[in-house]
């Protein structure tokens, strides 16, 4: 192995420039020559490449998004744009490649391999935290944290005006998220998309709360559970009471990377290139159980299923 | 003078707990009994009021919101409302007011002092930036900082991706704080209530900009200028781009209060005292050209007018 | 199990606050009656404590601190102590004792239980991390960021002016957080307890980067390995160089609690509780490989040894 | 006019680089060729210096320090470094120069100007606020709020552990920093070069304090009014209460600028471009009671005296 390529696809997520810059560095370290891909896929296919030395990932590990660039590509869900993408990989002599993405990144770097045989390995980035086998993709605390802010804030008013909000986080297979928010930032309710949701028993709690002195309630709902604006009309519906919403949105995704997000980051960078090294491919790294540990491409797209009934129990007797 | 009594209303801002603060502490030194009254003008209708000593506005300084709560009361906006706020005062045997709030609160205390002749002295605290005759009110600069950490983060993902954004922040009747936070964010475009908007303008810039490699923009509109959603689909009809929306909306109300928020409000607490000491009243005290004003309430409602022109160039040659 | 009794003790740490929300609520949740001991054992053995309810522990998810106090207590080392301390939790009917605190707290609490038979368990919570048989205390994750965020600030001085910095971060006995804080923060040394200390090494490396055009460095130092000045004083007497140096201290211990130290906090508060319900007790609970665990007093004091050679090898090749 | 230079010299400051990128965009608008010279006067007389152009100053209005770099410079303060100096600007063609810095670069700037008639324009850049007939220098606010943010971040331990704390913050010739910081951060004390310091007063406000139950101090003292360890050391000698002392030191100087330093960074570039462009020279732009002023360096350069009673009686009164 003498020459590697890394590159950025899906969502951004903060921390992918510090995975970044520890593929670089320790690659370099390695002997290793790395090339930086511009754009994920689409610059494999339009030869949209560069040699990375050491000074080029300088003064990134505290940035968000990602200096590669990150797209979505149509064009590599077609034959053509895979074999256009694997004649790049040809014509630069690329032995390994290294993903940084979420699962549908995994998803096509599996077909990928599977097809043409390059070596790649894969280091979970998202801010869904969607990675099926590990704990944690780089980039989830940092967006937890980002949306445990605006809670924090958004508390603030809603105990000085004595108000109901309905805040709309990031998750929309998963209420993990949702539910770790909800928790440290005290909320009344959360609405994920893992449990039927009875608006009816949310506002008899926000009704039966009134009649006992509470008068403020933040109902954290996971975007793929409801949208923020009809959950909180219906329960003016029901209430008769007035609710606000916020959709944190994007500002959940960039940001300076936390310190989790940052040292996982440059871990599963350097793992990433023994990995490949080593002979491995198909695989993701990741971080299971306080270990770094390695998933097959296959297991790390399947549905990820999280137990979190205790969370869910947790966030309500807490409030 | 030998009683006093504090409220908030309006809108919530950051900087009206160190003014409460600021008007206790001071008013006991000043050998005053300084009452708080809850949830604004419906507190002084309800009679929900205490007397606050030196430690009830203990570790309140770095908190947003406000401990006095505030809400919108339609009551006081009937005679029969009003007489009975009135009677609690006579009640209470309180010599004046300090009214901590925005234009809105203002309008109503000048009313109420016309009516009853009851001292009354405003202090301006509202994330909106909307009275005249001062500078900057008691929350703008934390709101302001508060959108543009929302714009930086908000950057590393349009850099990333290559997208546009369209970002909308508060300001229903002025674009002043659009600007200051599309002039800091280095966004790309800008749209407030005092210009037409001409998105073909807009459009052209982002389609020319495409061509020369400037693929990601960030347009700052004021909410009373449009939606951002409406914006954005608009946009995307005219160049075919997709576009996404931010909407910030409360996470800009709340959240610690900026040095700036802070000692402005700690100043503004102290001179709201002084003057109903001095006799003074139906006056807001504010910062106008660095120097703490009094300003007649009637002066104080009226719109606000700023000179933008500077900053909306300023935005568009710095970009 | 009728009636329990919490206390924080030691140094005080981020996550403290939510700790006690949680054993308080989940607490009365149990049906239990949870009373709270004010400046840690001196409380016991003075007799400031008082029931806490529901509502008392509302607004302290987000505080740094304890609203509980904590004190060192060296009454407490003695006989007297000692059984004054448990006169009171006879005299109140406390069955049992959640104590949250370090190593040095539950060594007290160890001796406690032996003597005296009191159910106690322990809450890990210390910026130190100092607690064995255990991943992390609450507190270290936002200490973390905290020392981090002070190191992305330093790191804009030592480009700009092309500076050497010596940065003091926490760290007594182990050099984990050094290392992590280090690595997060692309710091180009760090000097830990555990390795000897080479200044030459260091200073040569220093050299031969100027050599080459490096001209800036950050060399974290724990405290447990030398003083900051020292160090700095070296390097120019073996370099030339002018040094600078930041101690971060007590800085470090406050803040808003990051949203790991919250959720780990309102994790164990639960666990803690159903500990002693179910007649657990001369334990720690707390997370390790990602799962809440119970750790025996003896083990938890002792001495934490953590493989950090990977980590230190990580930090000298990634800069 | 046809090229100018820009450079940033003394201490680094929050704001810099947002200046650097206004001084380039606009002057490249007003169709000027804009050069970039490193190190400051270091970078004039080795002949450090490019030309920028609209990209060089992207993605850097959100970055503290300098990407010009900034140096003290003894060779400037020579006959044969200003002749060197004055070479580069001949050779170069350069027409005007913009100076970033605090008082003691503008003081260089107006002995070099003196000397050779080169236009120059300053822009006051300084976490000092050293700069005489403004109110603000660009990164006092961000400096500012740095320290608040750290004082926050004591007190949770100051209350917690009921101590007293002696923070020392910027300011060596002038208290104003220490003021506002002390008056926003509710501190109990404050110690400034402006007034004799008489520890027995602020002792005997501690032991009394102490005996109706006001435990946790406070103390913030500007660096030019004496040592945080040294006044500690006196306050126990005195007192006999445990003291601790942080030295907040160079953090106070980097991070993210905030809305205000940016803001006027970019305000007073335009601003010093337009002067040059004007024929104005040996003057320093900036903001004074809510305008833009300009005034001339040797004005500048004047010791600053601020009026600080009333800011210090109110520290006193509202704790």
């Amino acid at each position: 192995m003498k020459r590697i390529a890394v590159l950025t696809t899906g969502g951004d997520a903060p921390g992918m420039n510090p995975a970044i810059r520890s593929v670089v560095r320790y690659g370099i370290n390695q002997k290793l020559e790395v090339m930086g891909v511009f754009r994920g896929w689409w610059g494999l296919i339009n030869e949209e490449l560069k040699v990375l030395d050491h000074r080029s990932v300088s003064g990134i590990i505290n940035q968000g998004g990602t200096i590669l660039k990150t797209a979505r590509c149509v064009e590599f869900r077609t034959e053509e744009g895979q074999d256009r993408a694997y004649g790049t990989i040809k014509k630069y002599n690329i032995d390994g490649l290294v993903v940084i993405g979420g699962n549908g990144s995994f998803s096509a770097a599996h077909e990928f391999y599977k097809k043409y045989k390059v070596p790649v390995v894969g280091i979970p980035a998202s801010i869904d935290n969607d990675v099926n086998g590990i704990d944690y993709t780089i980039g989830t605390d940092t967006a937890i944290n980002t949306a445990l802010d605006a809670i924090d804030k958004i508390r603030d008013t809603a105990t000085s005006m004595e108000r109901i909000f309905v805040v709309e986080v990031m998750g929309r297979e998963s209420g993990f998220i949702a539910l770790t928010v909800a928790l440290a930032g005290g909320c009344e309710d959360v609405i994920i998309p893992e449990r039927k949701l009875d608006l009816d028993v949310i506002c008899h709690g926000i009704v039966h709360g009134n009649l006992v002195g509470k008068m403020s309630w933040i109902i954290v709902v996971a975007e793929g559970a409801g949208k923020a604006e009809d959950i909180a009309k219906k329960i003016t519906e029901i209430t008769s009471l007035e609710t606000r919403t916020v959709v944190l949105g994007h500002v959940q995704r960039g940001g300076r990377p936390t310190a989790v997000s940052r040292d996982l980051a440059l871990n599963l960078g350097k793992n990433a290139v023994d990995c490949l090294i080593a002979g491995k491919t198909d695989i993701a790294v990741g971080l299971a159980g306080g270990n770094i540990v390695e998933v097959d491409f296959e297991v790390s797209i399947k549905k990820k299923e999280l137990k979190i009934d205790n969370l869910f129990n947790l966030v309500k007797i807490l409030t």
